[in-house]
């Protein structure tokens, strides 16, 4: 395999080290910058000293960020950096002909309008909404291959729409009414200097926040809507709770095929399994639990696999979905890196398992 | 006051163990016996060392349980028994003219059947079950005054119930379509030696269990009936946390006034507010939270309070209401010590503030 | 009882939120003002929703902190600030009449040279280093209750310094070669914007700081050389661990009469023994254990006691002595109540049980 | 290089776990039958969701344990079993001319005597003892290369050990007076049901246990008094602390050469620094930390990796040493795969990077 030349803008948060860790490790891409502004003159060593033992870590400084030395350095630069301020980055990087992988929200959408809606500000390249290509491999493959500019997906939406969209698509779930109720380690906040983040604010404690309108609705049902060729609103409640990794997301669907006893359950249930197994049997990265099994955080922390398992309510006739993943892996960085894999032509897991 | 001899049995689990520290402190509660079987002959002291600085808990030994013996050691007993087991004091010790708080399942369900689909045996003692009050003191305030078998209720129903029921009193939530997604620190579980509940097997993690049909639905879905007046069936979906203690529930309601807009939503938040503030203003136990804050598992632990805050969504023409409790103090004995004072004619709070 | 009126300075922090929850419960403590600056204007409930169910902290609004302001509402201040700035808050309280319990470093120390070698800066008012008294209340019940200035110990200090003492004073240890090794939880660091002590920082990691020489180490080792009659220099060493609450010492300390087998251990085991009873049998906030009980923080959290157990190793013939303690209670805030009941003749206990 | 088939038995704990994630991913390791009383026909898939994405996962079930079965299943047998049925196994399978790795206790020490004082009972083959290598790389890696009985190090032992040896050797440090203050991680414990170490007990818990005799006590002083050529008795601590994963050890010791400053400890410094660099420097698992970083388990949790950082104190004279391991990987599991590298002749780091 050719390897490339790799960047990255904000390698001192939670997806930027993840990402530094991942790459170090991977056989094709050769990290050449990586940038950092209260970092700028320390090596990776020491910054992070658990990377210590890797010999390149001991010799990559942290520099401050600029587009034009980067588009010097790498090939492909990945941007772990705020809304707002990835996307200032991303234009000239492009422009120099450089492909850009953004984790940030500032390239998600197609619709610079409901990024006004969801962030509050003016899109910054609103022009460039259309050449973005959403970073979710198991339904966007073809077009990460052939992208320059990937928007990397969130943490939250990867957990729900990869258990949605295949329902929506074939037609088993309706489009309205769909709950998701996701809970979030506490690095989903970042790596924030903020008294709600603190050990002893988040210990011993679980709440829920961003409601009822959090910005991650806006990608989500934009997605489902494409998936349902529909307009799709869901209702999203996330809540932080008292560990570092991992995300599970309890969603409750209706299926399209009523059912009221389990019979009617045992019919709608060959559909479900189907549809899942023709997305997702053959997916590297997407586990379907079988028999009693059900997700379970530990079981996804620090890989790039998401879990599902269903269960279909007699009582209620809903259908209830469940996901697990590692926000900072499946939900960002290794999500990146599987685009990255992508559209260089390496094997899709190479660096992920 | 005139104070009342009161004996736990089961005190050596979770609940008994809070219970021991709710009376031991109590001004009128004189705690006479204790009985657990595995530790026969020990002290209070000697057992919960965190105890050990109140005089009574060097000379309280724990016993074999045996009805008689506890028939005339206390006028008050609390059952802090699996289910099944309980019944078997509860009978001879009503037959002695005892009163009995029974924190098991055993006398919450009006319907011996309903119990059986439930718990999967038949009920030990079907006829006392319209004896039984359910212990809910605030619904129940006047009916456990005269009661001599309180049923307490479970952690998670007294999380779902108390935010639910006055909306559907008061017609405003619709009784059909009710999901509870609630998240339960790993007390829940009791102090059962089970690999599940390891240290290792917690930590880090985050689970759903127990899906589709709990056995709290069946007590939930009861009481949430005799509110509605009509038979209510409800989604429920229960999640384990990396926390000691606290339960967090995230109810999804549809109000019966639909509202898509703000003017709609201002509309029925007017009538969800005064619904609220009429059934718990006056509530010791109840908090309603104001502005932006949130229910935190954090703010109750240790405390018999319930908080409770809530958020309609005008793009989904939702009500979500937020409860957090401590799953052992309201949610199992801090409650039951509660009707211990309304049926002891003690003032409410006695003991719980 | 007499009440009196309390204020506290700086309670936003952990110990000021624990003073906070002690004085609303107190029977005869009146608290009549709470200052912050980040927080002026706003009550207690809403910056602590888990007091809001004390109808006092409906009513109490944080305030600018003014000393004279501070001299007009109360009888007693409660100083819970950082050290050097304590200093200017007691010196016109001090003057003004009021009585002072201050949480800081700034009057702990006999002598401004070694608050100088040990905080880096001059004393701010060094006149006072001679009226103040260290409000270990075990060690200096008396001159506390005559007390006007209250010097409350630090945390480890306070973990050290009551399982040391009684065996220096008795004769006991060697003064010299004493190690004490120390575990606490994050709540020792404040309630700090501080990266190093984000959740996800502290969760899953255990690490020593702050060394070798611990501002700490300088009231301890002036506090034992006083009990020892002779110059006491001790090795020190911290450590973080993820929980919220809890200091665990480890104290490795050498006896005066030398043993090499269990008769010679049992012998000297006797003597130890007799001096923690003398010192501490009637003490209602120290707790020996007997048995093989040692002491863990769980049995200690939420309480003002702290728990001793000490074992001797005739393969060693070291005395190996353990502590656990609540850091933000016994070490900090329920230590101070303990002095301020002591100074205005109330029951030592009185809101501590 | 040239593969070989690898057995574990007991493969259900936590060190069994670990040894199957290694031994999965290792490229030339052949994982061919794991055994695993209670899981018997479950494949690895079904008992370790985690490894489910892993295609041998799916095809490999557990088998009862048996001998012979074992011995022409695999070239070399990994022991994850309790002390003294260990050695049940090792016996007739190295009569079989199988190697054998073991991860109890049963091999670890030269003298059947130690083993029986403190393990309590008699050794199960005391010839075996004589022909055991101790598993430990960095100081018997020819030993092991030629070696068909491993016995791997303890979790505790390996924390001392390595920071320790390198000192005693070069004559810098007593051999006397050596304190030895451990936190572990409740992984530490094992996959066992016991009430002690359930999440509700461990969690906002630190405790001491295991006082003053602890049994890695016997491998430590025998290793170290190999490395003295004197006989050393040291005293050790261990506490158990609420994280997964990860011992912190915190060494005193006292320098051969005395120092009451920073010059003679500036002197003694350069010794100590010289004798790690000499011992360390080349490892590729023991990583000495420089200027303030200290070690945290955080940063090996996961790897192979042991941790050093030291410090003199010219305040009492004495060099404190700080470890940190990950206690099932270097400290059980990465170590054990580490000497299996090194007895099949391939590269030390294979699939421990």
């Amino acid at each position: 395999m050719k390897s490339k030349k790799i960047a990255i803008v904000g390698a001192s948060g939670y997806s930027g080290e993840e990402l530094v860790r991942l790459l170090l490790h991977h056989p094709f891409a050769e990290l050449t910058m990586v940038t950092s502004r209260q970092n700028v003159g320390q090596t990776l060593a020491q910054i992070f000293p658990k990377f210590a033992s890797h010999p390149k870590s001991r010799a990559l400084r942290f520099v401050e960020p600029n587009a034009e030395v980067l588009a010097s350095a790498a090939d492909v630069i990945f941007l772990a950096l705020p809304h707002g301020v990835a996307a200032e980055f991303a234009v000239p990087l492009l422009q120099a002909g450089r492909t850009v992988i953004d984790l940030s929200a500032d390239f998600r959408l197609k619709s610079a309008a409901t990024y006004q809606d969801f962030y509050n500000h003016e899109h910054p390249a609103p022009d460039l909404l259309k050449k973005s290509v959403y970073g979710l491999p198991e339904v966007y493959r073809e077009e990460i291959k052939a992208a320059t500019l990937i928007a990397s997906p969130g943490c939250y939406p990867t957990s729900i729409l990869l258990p949605v969209i295949p329902l929506l698509r074939a037609g088993l779930i309706r489009p309205d009414g769909i709950i998701a109720d996701s809970m979030s380690g506490v690095s989903g906040a970042g790596r924030k200097a903020e008294v709600d983040y603190l050990f002893c604010e988040c210990n011993e404690s679980v709440r829920a926040y961003g409601l009822p309108k959090h910005r991650h609705l806006s990608e989500i049902e934009e997605q489902l809507s494409l998936a349902a060729q529909t307009p799709v609103t869901i209702q999203f409640t996330p809540h932080l709770i008292p560990v570092n990794r991992g995300i599970l997301t309890t969603l409750y669907l209706t299926p399209t095929e009523p059912f009221a006893d389990l019979v009617g359950a045992s019919r709608v249930a060959e559909k479900i399994a189907a549809a899942y197994q023709a997305a997702y049997a053959s997916e590297p990265f997407v586990r379907l639990l079988e028999g009693k099994a059900l997700p379970d955080t530990k079981n996804v922390t620090g890989t790039n696999v998401l879990e599902i398992a269903w269960r279909l309510d007699p009582r209620t006739g809903r259908l209830i979905v469940l996901s697990a993943e590692d926000n900072i892996v499946k939900g960002a960085s290794g999500q990146a890196v599987q685009s990255l894999n992508l559209l260089c032509g390496w094997p899709e897991t190479t660096g992920l398992l």
